[in-house]
């Protein structure tokens, strides 16, 4: 009802041959003999090409050269057939097509040939149209979708914590600040300080890091909460793992404690992956080789250790590892690398584990995902249950391979008690923390809950290495371009 | 396998009759006579609650004085029997009760009585877990979830959109402004002004008021997509409409036209709120009888015209009424308030339609939801196809009874000229849209799309009134309270 034409996904499927079909898509390639052109079309729906044959004695060779270019917009009527050539299944030969939209061949920045990712970047107007881009586009879609179709299943409900904020006591980084006030000559104070009162919100906001000390307060009401929403860092940091936003996903549950929740985040992750594996079969295929060529040149050493599809179901084959801390630290203390002096950091206890730890522990001893619990507080943040040792608190980060911490999580300190001299300990301004510290006040409960960085499981599932790759319009120091 | 608990939901609906049950949850009401205390736990799976049964004998006053406060957090196991007493089916009898959490009766802020909306607002970290704010969260959640399966189950991908952005094209409204320069001393140019090179993105952002220009590019490489994510408008607005912050949901869909993008609208909002209607049946009942309280006191014109599930079911079931901006006006000037000199707007062709107007149209004359189409180019956005009148553009707006405009929309301009030269006419800025106007330059195709405020859908299903009581941090001016 909704639309005339047809989906390519569904014409590659159909047997429905000799009935007439309508098809509309932009041109990928298009090869020519003096009578026949073969025009590879495609709607998005799927990364597969639908071949289209028009004869050139019917529409001419002016009106083909208009339409065989690279990006064209076409409406294609025709007749579905069984397709002689290798490669396909099906192929529509055409009876009418019409031009929606030229592609110019020579200004066109998207050809069909090869892009570097920097330049992918560039026109990330554009990407969207290539096959890895709609690949990792349909992908990411999968994962969200399997988010939310876990969690609705399983009794959470969706809560949309706020997106500025006027707490900043998460302390997860650096912020933005949102204002209205005049750039130039703000209100000030009598002490020279700006006058937030004048501001929109009546005080200095910001934009989140986190919507976990929101989705606490639901979870104190509603039991099972998660959030999916943007969170932001202010930080200048131009690697391949950051992003100034990203999507972030939480959920938290009261009544659940530590092991609830790794297993909570075992049990996720292992469905939003599989899902994914279900329902993108040709997009992962495509990634899957994509990424073979792509480290062809590389040294073995280099080289991803299994591929694509194989390192997806290896993670939902195998239990994570889990461990604490400080046996972790063992580990690390008594490895190779650490004998030899090959961390550049140190390793001890008490110390915040790097990356290259943590890249041991997961790629080389455990060769698999690993659940790390128990850290030291004076790492940790102020909101996290203290073990009865006084020294550790009830934290977990989940580590991936090549990704590292994927999920970083722990049980809450429910103890009014505790939560206040922690608080006030680390001398995190109380008075904005009033409504949190009242759910410790009244009918409180342990709970526990984590957070997913979700790009950072798009870059796993694809095998893409940059996640600017993986979202459609990355933010980052000195870019924030369409 | 994820926790040890039973559902309250779950247990309310068993016949597990004389089994051992556990269940967690919040203190509603508690009744007692000198032997047993009856009390309404509830955990947020439902709006129902269950009916644990404590035999003061065995738990001893002094502790069932403790856990028999509104508010208080305690874990029972006991024995699931058929209930005897009135209201429900199942009830719980307790063998043993621990508590979590306390409520001191005299300080919690959330007594089991009536409380004003306003005085809720100011507990928005305790109201989720009222009757109403639970019923009100769990049909949110319920919506957002059909919104992903509707689009997920007819090929749309979902797409995010960036929320800070440095365009500011669209002109939707007033923008927040996302920094981290100096507040008090921001770096200046020679000629005094702020120098956003230093900026955090080397130039001006904002946070987004609208996906739509970059949801466009997704369309044109992906056929349908779809965001949903926050979106914000710095106005001033103090209205039971209007929040600084809130969810949109945008569907983009190439090679839709404006009757196409009208069934989308219909189908898609109908298959919502029938969504709601099937998994939501006890909330929306709650709520349903919530209202008629509330308009008890009304005179009988001020009254909701049907109650929440008869309105609901009227949407579901009657095609919207379908007609062109021109004949609206038709309509209006010869109405009796056009008659009477009772709009306090006159109407005349050309006028941005008033709320009254709307309303008289949806709730008086054709008492069923309307879409308008066809607006005057001159008070709509400038990337609407033109008609060949050239007067008018391919708008739609979809107005709902007692809410107003649920949904606005349009076929966009494909034609770069068309499209090029109303930017030139309307002075935007056309350097900030390089990128949009490269999709009408490569490849263009018809396309069409719109916008859905998801808190207008929130409180249209929930029969609540004002905005702030559907999202569960609602932003307004001088409030960005948790």
């Amino acid at each position: 009802m909704l639309n005339q034409r047809q989906i390519i996904k569904d014409l590659l499927q159909s047997t429905a041959f000799d009935t007439e079909v309508h098809v509309k898509g932009w041109v990928q390639t298009t090869r020519m003999n003096p009578y026949i052109a073969f025009i590879a079309l495609n709607d998005g729906s799927t990364i597969n090409h639908l071949q289209i044959v028009a004869d050139i004695s019917i529409f001419g060779q002016e009106f083909i050269d208009k339409i065989k270019n690279t990006g064209t917009c076409i409406a294609v009527t025709g007749k579905l057939v069984e397709s002689q050539g290798a490669g396909q299944r099906v192929e529509v030969q055409a009876t009418q097509i019409e031009l929606y939209g030229e592609s110019d061949p020579v200004s066109y920045k998207l050809q069909a040939k090869r892009h570097s990712m920097e330049f992918m970047r560039e026109i990330a107007h554009l990407r969207p149209r290539t096959r890895t881009f709609g690949a990792i586009l349909r992908i990411r879609h999968t994962l969200a979708y399997a988010v939310h179709k876990y969690f609705n299943d399983n009794g959470f409900f969706y809560l949309h914590t706020p997106i500025i904020t006027g707490s900043d006591a998460e302390g997860a980084g650096e912020m933005f600040r949102v204002t209205t006030l005049d750039p130039v000559n703000p209100p000030l104070t009598e002490d020279g300080q700006v006058d937030y009162k004048q501001d929109f919100f009546g005080k200095p906001t910001n934009l989140t890091v986190s919507g976990q000390l929101e989705g606490e307060l639901g979870a104190m009401a509603l039991s099972k909460i998660y959030t999916f929403g943007p969170t932001f860092r202010a930080e200048n940091s131009n690697t391949t793992r950051h992003l100034a936003e990203f999507w972030m996903i939480e959920p938290e549950v009261a009544f659940n404690d530590l092991e609830d929740n790794m297993n909570l985040a075992e049990d996720f992750v292992k469905y939003v992956i599989g899902y994914a594996m279900e329902h993108c079969g040709d997009d992962l295929a495509f990634l899957e080789n994509r990424l073979i060529e792509e480290e062809k040149n590389k040294k073995q050493e280099e080289r991803s250790p299994m591929p694509l599809l194989e390192k997806l179901r290896f993670v939902l084959d195998n239990p994570f590892e889990r461990l604490t801390y400080t046996e972790a630290v063992d580990i690390l203390v008594k490895s190779k690398p650490a004998q030899k002096g090959q961390f550049k950091y140190p390793v001890s206890w008490g110390i915040d584990l790097q990356s290259e730890h943590e890249r041991y522990l997961v790629e080389k001893h455990f060769k698999k995902p690993v659940i790390l619990t128990n850290y030291p507080k004076d790492i940790k943040a102020f909101y996290m249950r203290q073990d009865d040792d006084g020294k550790t608190v009830r934290a977990m980060d989940v580590l991936f391979p090549g990704i590292g911490e994927i999920i970083g999580g722990s049980q809450r300190e429910e103890r009014y008690e505790k939560l206040h001299t922690r608080i006030k300990e680390l001398h995190i301004p109380e008075e904005s923390l009033w409504w949190y510290l009242e759910t410790r006040q009244y009918g409180t409960a342990p709970h526990a809950g984590f957070g997913l960085g979700f790009e950072r499981l798009v870059l796993f599932v694809t095998g893409m290495t940059n996640i600017r790759d993986v979202i459609p319009f990355p933010r980052t120091p000195q870019n924030a371009e369409f």
